[in-house]
């Protein structure tokens, strides 16, 4: 196996296996809509299929059929996930994993930019601990997995396998917090967390999800204030300048406030079935934590206060934000700065005496992009047509495919093809392999995509979301499908009858808020802000 | 706070909080020893040591006092770790989670390079899976920790939190391979494992602990062999060229064997109180996971074969290995390759008018060194005096030390000491400032120190280590503390016998034998090899 890339045996080729039987139909409409593709696979073996997963990549429902089909379709056909034994578990792929690798990459040197330092808390948190910020445990206990049973005997008290770690981090955090002098403190940890969810989704939804959570403790609200728009900010940046997904960050309303916090802001991202997805939240806790756990210091004049706190945090999740922002029928679509590998070359050659020569222009080319600092993988295998290979990286979502033939060879030149412009449109013949040409070349085509699919993002997510002024314009907005824009100042009830009439909530108040005065459109009272319904994952 | 450092927040003088208390007779022998630090410190109020932990930094015992109460206070004092709220379980505080960070930054690359990827598990393993491999279960089930109720329902069959991944691993491994071209599977995954333990130490032995755990398969045993070796190659030049610390990598004996595995390679350390330290493990698995949960493929001549696997792993318990071989009486030393902070910067000046000038140099000599890839941090808080820093840096295990002072911004030099040789005998004044001589000599001292440090270890482990011909003698060198080694060909009774009788265990037949004819020292008959025996962790 080569292992000139990053992750070198991410990319054998094993077969995708989320075990979910494509019904006959969605099989035949697949099939028809992918026309080289199907033959190209033709040769796996269908028995191979029902029993143990086989190689399915010429069966993904096309994302306009059936979005959801699509979206467990394309995790397995590119290998990001698989479901675990138990119930509502995912195992996350090699290929899944180094996609959380990259965000985990940007945003640990971000926190440490921004003063934190990465520790760990333990996993198990005493039951009472829950039960002491009440909010907290009301929103978190239904959801909770307890071990009860440890080293064959019955526990005295309950464990609590950590749905997150504000309680145990307050009570290390009054431990180590007595003066003015140990703030502000800025912690965050990298970690697994489990929530006993009923219906599950890989990524979006999952018994356990890995996540980074960052609590920090501060003298002043305002500093605390300042912290969590700092971090939703850092998720921001995040999302639009790596992610290419033009997030909408906001406040959330009181209803949708964190089980413990006083704010939380959010960044809402709209995926392509236009259902809105909360992809990070920033938390000001305010005293709350401090004060059900004793968290104190010595002010400068001697004073004895609580401290002041935020919690923030982004989980896989994110990744099925990614898969549901950027996918198409060919499959996943991964922004430049993310993706694990961000140029597949694929050798073509018929004839014995072909190869050496389109084998030695690939080895220098691969070479050449490396040393350029671009992530770049040689996909020279016999056991493939390069017809199936062009489709396998297109599902996994490459974002430039570079092709050298006999042809190519003779004239010095190269052909790269954009994973986001379809067909002859995203292809460009006769790239000069001259060093500098070529390696300017594709890093200016990683940067188009990169920008292209931030653009694309934005003018789909514009179109979809309706500036609305009565409840009835919500509720013909929110039918479509779309996004509802309007000014809202009623009541936390009327709040939970739109959720019950139409199924959309408020997604945030955004931060962008229009000028002049408003009248909500639900009470026609004055309004201060406008807010986004929308349904949501 | 400054933010000049890989890990910002990380050195604020915020409280050591280990909450053992030390008795006054252990108090006073510490303070005695160390004049000068507890003069420096002498400003923290008592009472607060007494109620919230406090400052105490002064109050180490000595490691040749009493080694265990000297680890427990380095690693309060150093803030590398603190007890979390259920009972052996342990907070990794930033400290000592950069030198955690410093383990996966290499062992990470190394794995990529030989072909892994990494990817994630769920933690949560039906109860059924441990029963299916008969040893594993008899080793595993009296130190599993097991949740019963999920969302407030108790669950039909109880879900096991891992404590290591075999089960769930070859679960997936199962789905994933069919065919020869499948092979071999390469993966490792960064992860938290709990294990119900009953005499914890923290990083040595916990509730739970972070760890990596890779796991593979393969066509054929000799590739699975291969692989197991490889791997604990990679921890013992890991250990060795980044640790500093001097393993013995060999084979465990049949009763050490890990369950579940044929063969289990081991690296062995010895601490500095010369008990042994099992730093990490390689696991020949056979074909014993596969025949349990029938992972099989087909091979290139149509016949269906089980894998062969195997299974390695380093975890946190490494960070206290390196505590208890290099630290000394001032408190921890660290191995300049994995020192979060390789060179602390100390400014030292009187009156005021001193003071620009200092920290003008100061600020360029950080600089100079930040852009050579040193790690540095300065500290020029005015809260301590340059004699607690230097005892606060030393007890941090802060490799080099820097010092500039109004004198030495005249001379454009400055005084450099080495953590490693104590008093003047470490001490180089006059060093100078010109960029290139400074960088080669910092950079020349943090390679001395690095291989100083592995060649006292070395020095101290050959010294330790008995050649016996006898039980009496192996009786005589485990009652000295030492470890013995003597050619064995026993039985796993004997070998119990011995453990009975002595505590000591074998840990390992060390891979570099003598050469030679060979009798056992226990029973005279022939042995093929030599066995280390020790007492260890």
């Amino acid at each position: 196996m080569a292992s000139m890339l990053r992750l070198p045996s991410l990319l054998s080729p094993s077969k995708p296996l989320l075990r979910r039987r494509l019904p006959a139909a969605r099989l035949a409409a697949s099939a028809a809509s992918r026309g080289q593709a199907s033959a190209a696979t033709g040769a796996a073996a269908p028995a191979a299929t029902e029993t143990r997963g086989g190689d399915r990549e010429g069966q993904v429902t096309p994302r306009s059929v059936d979005f959801n089909a699509w979206y467990t379709d394309v995790i397995a056909a590119a290998e990001l996930a698989d479901y675990g034994p138990v119930r509502g578990t995912m195992v996350i792929r090699p290929y899944g994993y180094a996609i959380w690798e990259a965000i985990q990459d940007y945003l640990n040197v971000k926190f440490k930019e921004t003063g934190h330092s990465n520790m760990y808390f333990p996993q198990f948190i005493p039951y009472s601990f829950i039960e002491k910020e009440a909010s907290h445990v009301e929103g978190f206990s239904p959801e909770l997995a307890l071990v009860t049973i440890g080293g064959g005997k019955e526990l005295e008290e309950k464990l609590v396998v950590r749905p997150t770690s504000e309680t145990i981090v307050n009570h290390m955090f009054t431990k180590w917090i007595q003066s003015y002098r140990d703030l502000p403190l800025m912690i965050n940890q990298w970690a697994n967390v489990t929530r006993w969810e009923m219906r599950t989704k890989p990524f979006i939804r999952t018994l356990e999800f890995l996540w980074q959570e960052g609590h920090t403790a501060h003298a002043t609200l305002e500093e605390a204030e300042k912290e969590a728009m700092q971090m939703i900010d850092v998720y921001t940046k995040f999302a639009y300048e790596q992610a290419s997904i033009p997030v909408i960050p906001g406040r959330k309303s009181r209803v949708e406030t964190f089980a413990g916090a006083n704010r939380t802001y959010t960044i809402e991202a709209m995926m392509g079935d236009k259902k809105a997805l909360q992809a990070g939240t920033s938390h000001n806790l305010g005293q709350n934590f401090s004060r059900a756990f004793g968290t104190q210091f010595m002010d400068e004049n001697g004073q004895i206060e609580h401290v002041w706190q935020t919690s923030w945090a982004i989980s896989t999740r994110f990744v099925g934000g990614i898969i549901m922002t950027h996918g198409d029928d060919a499959g996943l679509m991964l922004p430049p700065r993310i993706a694990p590998i961000q140029v597949i070359i694929v050798p073509i050659w018929k004839k014995g005496d072909e190869k050496s020569a389109v084998l030695e222009a690939v080895d220098s080319v691969q070479k050449l992009l490396k040393e350029a600092g671009i992530r770049v993988k040689v996909d020279d295998s016999e056991l493939r047509t390069p017809g199936w290979k062009f489709n396998h990286y297109e599902m996994k979502g490459i974002p430039v495919r570079i092709e050298i033939g006999p042809r190519d060879v003779t004239n010095k030149s190269v052909v790269v093809s954009r994973r986001d412009v379809p067909g002859k449109q995203g292809k460009e013949f006769g790239v000069s392999m001259e060093p500098s040409i070529l390696v300017n070349h594709i890093k200016g085509r990683l940067d188009d995509i990169q920008a292209s699919l931030l653009q694309k993002a934005i003018t789909f997510r514009d179109s979809n979301i309706v500036d609305v002024s009565s409840y009835g314009e919500l509720k013909e907005a929110i039918s479509e499908g779309k996004w509802a824009r309007g000014p809202w100042s009623a009541s936390d009830a009327d709040e939970l009858k739109v959720k019950e009439e139409t199924s959309a909530t408020i997604r945030c108040y955004p931060f962008e808020q229009p000028e002049g005065t408003k009248k909500c459109f639900m009470t026609g009272n004055p309004a201060e802000e406008v807010a986004i319904f929308a349904k949501s994952y």
